[in-house]
């Protein structure tokens, strides 16, 4: 797939990533996103979201840690990012684990009309049916019809849908990008699934075909969990893993994507 | 101690626990939780925390930074879980450091009624006798007393009492553990005591013996931070140690425990 | 310049640096907090703050993912500080990139009127100017009139001034320590800011010049970056180094510094 220098141009232009997002892996995604070559902030309260998009390039909205009262700020500063043409990626982590969840996360379909929409595969079905089985944020369906689903999604939002599993699916309802880099590593620790978003945003405010940027980063991190499962000496498990995966972020490159990417347009 | 591998349930298992704990050490709760083998969900709004505790197995609560206005959904959740018969751990991180601690602290073990309440000398002295002298969260206690201690605030509870220090005593009144494994390098680092939490938690949501499995997570605490300090190489310090105890844990085992745990039952 | 054995009191008294600081960072600065031998606590909801600053030996504020609603906590916990003659370091984080910010920032320094005020160039400049040309929470204004700009605002606010950059400047208007230690790295990971608040507030704890504490405390985060990037091998980057970081304040002692640091009083 040709990939036009996107990972080049997030270290040239140093995009801002807006993160609203979850506290428990608000850390690794600011730092990946450093380590990727962009900048993030994050900020959350409704009295400054508005600003603090206009001064950035791209926004992630990430339920992860939800309360009713920060609905409104998701919403407004999803608005405001699209008014200005801005691309939002939403994260509807864990939605079908609770009533809140899934209702925030239509809510937020509806009113903000996201860019990309990145979940696993039970995420991506109930906003879809509105039903799943789900153990709670970790997706346990099967990954045999996530194109199909990828894709109707896709059609129904508008929104570029990234449905992460053993092979990722990125569709905007008319291409499709299946990505089968990723090592079971990536599940040992928490955040990968928040950091992609911030890899996700990153790509996307640098090149505005959000599928080829979606895909890319999908491959990005997949890629770089390989690199940092490769280097993993005895004795070393998801501790070192879990910073070498930054490390492998620090030094990736759209060459190494080009070389050990395996995405496949179906 | 027999200890009816304990670890080996955690690992096929992978009981999802359900945590309302603190932002500092958030993160590494997620991630230790996931090195055991166990899956961590952090969710604390009070719109939400009754659907979460149904789909878990265990649920932890952790004071650490609470709010006011956060103390209700602590009691939803922990009467919840109590109700469905999960066990709740309970850590009264700082009580005797603020009133509110004091007040949050006993409004969740009047009205939940936890299945674990663990602590440092200090905080479980103020728990039983609503004083002690305290340097913010550290408890400078005698640890002299902490057996006794431990088993009136046991009896006073019907809660298994861990009291953590150079000895940690687990008690449910009548039977009582003295755990001696550890390193001071423990408490160089933010969070053992939080991380402590979700391996309790682990445990005690695959064998209801709460003590037992207790004293199994607690000395798996002690033998990790062994493993750990005893892979530091020069100039390695507090920093690489914390990655080296989430490495021990992805590893540990209950050979390790019966080979190297130092539980006595006092 | 003279020291004082800065560091070995602070190993010795481990002073209690009581946060009310952004949930971004807040781990990293718990542990360098733990590893320059100080004692941490985190603290932020009202009905808690004052107690907590009653047994702390100084106070970070720091509002780098402030909520409206916490505004009052951060005065009235800097208000108690100040009336006990404790320390307290505030850090005007993105002041500039929103209204919320300045009004809060601007608050702050007239309500609490801090004894360190500790920013980048642009948040600074703010402060002084009330306008800036911020890209989110990064400067990129030239630190050429650096100088001039932190003895004024030092000046108006009665202050020590910590203008952070290439060369950082520590002036209480009448004094100006410039240091020049440091490394691009310590950029490329998130909340060396905020770590810095941590080690500055230790220092002040125990010397009260709080010029040449803020020195000794700026210098150490430059000599610590430094060592933590010369470790560096092949194939590690800002997730290796931001642990190197943790690890060399482990180390860092007065005769590092007085070896090390490059501490000019212009």
């Amino acid at each position: 797939m040709k990939q036009n220098n996107i990972i080049k141009k997030v270290r040239e232009e140093s995009p801002l990533i807006h993160h609203i997002t979850n506290y428990v892996t608000v850390n690794d995604c600011a730092n990946i996103t450093l380590a990727f070559g962009a900048s993030p902030v994050m900020a959350h309260c409704i009295d400054e979201v508005e600003e603090m998009v206009s001064i950035s390039s791209a926004l992630v909205l990430n339920i992860g840690t939800i309360q009713s009262s920060s609905i409104e700020a998701f919403i407004k500063a999803g608005k405001k990012a699209i008014s200005l043409g801005k691309p939002v990626i939403f994260d509807p982590v864990g939605c079908g684990a609770s009533k809140l969840r899934s209702d925030v996360s239509k809510a937020i379909i509806n009113e903000v009309k996201p860019s990309v929409i990145k979940g696993n595969m039970a995420e991506i079905k109930h906003l879809l049916f509105n039903k799943s089985n789900m153990k709670g944020v970790d997706s346990e369906e099967s990954m045999k019809d996530a194109e199909k689903i990828s894709v109707e999604l896709a059609l129904k939002t508008n929104a570029v849908v990234v449905t992460t599993g053993k092979v990722d699916y990125i569709t905007d309802g008319k291409r499709i990008a299946a990505v089968s880099n990723g090592t079971s590593m990536l599940s040992k620790i928490t955040g990968t699934g928040c950091m992609l978003n911030s890899i996700i945003a990153s790509c996307c405010s640098v090149n505005n075909d959000y599928l080829v940027s979606s895909a890319v980063a999908t491959s990005a991190m997949g890629i770089c969990g390989e690199t940092a499962e490769k280097n993993l000496n005895i004795n070393e498990g998801s501790g070192t893993f879990r910073y070498r995966l930054i490390d492998a972020f620090y030094f990736i490159d759209d060459e190494k994507i080009n070389k050990s990417g395996r995405i496949k347009i179906v």
